[in-house]
């Protein structure tokens, strides 16, 4: 750069000083990039990038590091006055949320890659970074590599965003991709993940939702200008998922994933609520048409479809997670915050100004697909049917299978609120021709 | 939001001016947004932003705006006082450049959508924009509402990319896309696409690969911190490729795609490059695997592949023309633009830092797929592979198929550079048992 225009009193060989707080596959990640491509790192930023410090558990283990860079202290390292910016790589609300706070609160920019934290605590976080003129980046906290939480506040920041869909965790598309491929089932594939490392020795987190669930609560944060937090995220998870329920998907051309949906739905005509349009926002398998975009997202990999009135559909795709590609969402948020010191920047902060209501999980529109197990005589579609209508559920196709103890009937709806369904679901199972329900699985991605 | 820590002396009722150049179809989209999302714009940028006047080439036609928003003496426009954002959708190089120029040396800020214009003079106009404290933001001139540009320059900072490949223009693609289902030809394709308006009248930048190959030196500027202008980049456009080239393709299972290739390659071992990596960008149509991400990509889409070495493989999909996607990227860069304006912040600047040097497509590594007319006895395969061997060219797979005066070889090399398949092409055509050089396609990503 021949000609510089710096807005602060930052000094062209006045070093940018940077803590690394937790040293797991992400943080000893970054460490390496740090240090192995310093000479980049100080052209792109202007100034040198100088590691100060990495907080660690313990002191023990052989990290190939230089003795005096490492510390238990996290705290002392943070309040140093030779550290100008924090990455906060360990994870977990506390202490995370304290050295943030801390960091902020001192004037220093922050890049997290905290999902969970910030699914719950961006408003504090942000509010700190704002009153402190700091920054605070978070891309690498939603689908590691590949920018979703970037585009999502600024790319887009002149449209309006209608629906954000995803595919945020890698373990459980792991998992259902394999399940689909060898029909194997989900205990199985399940032991099979962790033997590979695809799933933690207590995968509850991610094959529970919980994790796409904090994902989704930051994307619907940013695409509607609207603070969510994980309890707003209706959740389910994919452990009772079967190799029946892949092989009914496969039948009807579709495959299953476990979606994080963020949609506007309709307001309540509720005088509290005025008929304000609301946000959906949910995690739970669904079936997915095998053409949809998303159905060929398989195996660890990530992927994040935004549907917006301008831009229309936009699919964003890559690694989801893992040490080096999260680094590299962490390194460009780094790099941004380090060059708004040297130039006198700033992030943009938090928009949560249109405040919509959230819409509970029954109020959702869905489509579904019901298979029932039903004696084989005549009239029974019919009934079956009738069962549909008078709960106003609507009927797309209804396809009978099989004879005698074997005949099915599977039925794809229009779509219907889920409190709509769960209702006609409890009739059918009551009914004397029904002998079970076998499966109630959501579809998305349809046009209809 | 509630606590705001503003920067500058911008009071938060005073508004901000814009004044947009241009209203063809972006132009239209733009304005109309501007007007019909005034109250959410002025959210997310914290003061009003207000449209100043439209600079148009005629105030005959009627463009349902009050007379006193339109001009046509955009310089004055530029100027005016209460202007402090420039929205370019001009397009070409004059008089847009001397209008972005003029409003950047007045310390505006400047959003372009003009890929020829950022093609070949980024380096002028970022100074202008450095050395006034101005913002110049381009998102729009790359693949339409796809965020591409963002991305590299900001989310992929602390990376380091080795790759960009994409499909940049939908009139291209559009065009190998039907050709592609519907085995008709070349012209009477392009006739189609011109009746339901993905081709212009003139269609000669989008088939002759001058608008992708813009796009792509835009794309190799970011990726490799290099100043990378049009004329840097080898260009081949589609009007060649014939309805026998899609079906050669599908034969190998492949389909045949209009392709931006930027990468690294390795450096020319001579005293003055002193083996320095290089830069290769290129725009040609190249077979692709049917299998691979981008030959999925269909109709007027667009998408755009990056491999980095920490990201791994990243892809962008959407819509990469057309007024309303265009504008959606336009107004994002404004509201980022109208943002610093009030909160003091400002784009991250230019970096083209590395100064790789460009290799000549001479010295390029591709792979290849030669069909050969030959003539049918015993021989002739072993002296054709012969041919390629001598000149260097390692040979992948060699097929021979049909008989008599229907003799066909079809050969797929593995990475040879131009120059050097060149060579094997001139010699086989003046070989005495080789009747014809049916065709050369170049394969692209394979692994390998």
């Amino acid at each position: 750069m021949t000609e510089v225009a710096k807005n602060g009193t930052w000094g062209n060989d006045r070093p940018i000083g940077v803590a690394v707080l937790g040293m797991g596959n992400v943080g000893t990640e970054v460490v390496r990039i740090l240090r192995d491509h310093a000479d980049d790192l100080r052209s792109r930023v202007g100034a040198p990038v100088v590691l100060r410090g990495v907080a660690v558990r313990s002191l023990d283990k052989d990290r190939g590091l230089p003795a005096d860079l490492l510390t238990t202290d996290a705290a002392a390292l943070v309040a140093r006055e030779d550290v100008d910016l924090v990455v906060e790589v360990i994870g977990g609300i506390d202490p995370a949320r304290g050295l943030i706070l801390a960091a902020l609160n001192a004037g220093k920019s922050v890049v997290s890659a905290n999902k969970a934290l910030l699914a719950d605590y961006t408003g504090e976080l942000a509010a700190a970074a704002e009153r402190n003129r700091a920054d605070l980046y978070f891309e690498a906290a939603v689908a590691g590599a590949i920018p979703v939480v970037r585009p999502l506040i600024q790319s887009l920041s002149g449209d309006r965003v209608n629906r954000v869909v995803g595919i945020v965790n890698g373990t459980t598309n792991f998992i259902l991709s394999a399940m689909d491929e060898t029909g194997a089932d989900y205990s199985a594939t399940l032991a099979e993940a962790t033997r590979l490392g695809y799933a933690e020795a207590d995968p509850t987190a991610d094959v529970e939702g919980y994790d796409a669930a904090a994902k989704a609560a930051i994307l619907a944060s940013l695409a509607f200008h609207t603070r969510v937090t994980a309890a707003d995220v209706y959740r389910e998870g994919i452990s009772k998922i079967t190799a029946e329920d892949l092989e009914t998907a496969s039948a009807v051309n579709c495959t299953v994933k476990l979606l994080a949906i963020c949609e506007r739905v309709a307001g309540e005509p509720s005088p509290e609520e005025g008929g304000k349009e609301r946000v959906s926002v949910r995690v739970y398998p669904a079936l997915i048409p095998r053409k949809h975009p998303l159905a060929a997202v398989s195996g660890a990999f990530n992927a994040v479809v935004v549907e917006a009135e301008n831009a229309g559909r936009l699919m964003f795709y890559g690694q989801g997670a893992g040490g080096a590609p999260t680094a590299s969402a962490v390194l460009g948020d780094l790099v941004m915050a380090a060059r708004n010191k040297f130039y006198g920047g700033r992030a943009p902060g938090e928009s949560v100004y249109a405040e919509l209501p959230i819409a509970p999980i029954g109020d959702t529109p869905t489509r579904y697909h019901v298979n029932l197990q039903v004696e084989d005589r005549p009239g029974v579609l019919a009934k079956v049917a009738g069962e549909f209508a008078k709960h106003g559920v609507s009927i797309s196709t209804v396809r009978q299978e099989g004879h005698g103890e074997g005949a099915r009937l599977v039925v794809v709806t229009h779509h219907a609120v889920e409190s709509a369904l769960a209702d006609t679901v409890a009739a059918l199972a009551e009914m004397a021709s029904v002998t079970s329900v076998t499966s109630v699985l959501r579809l998305e991605g349809t046009e209809e």
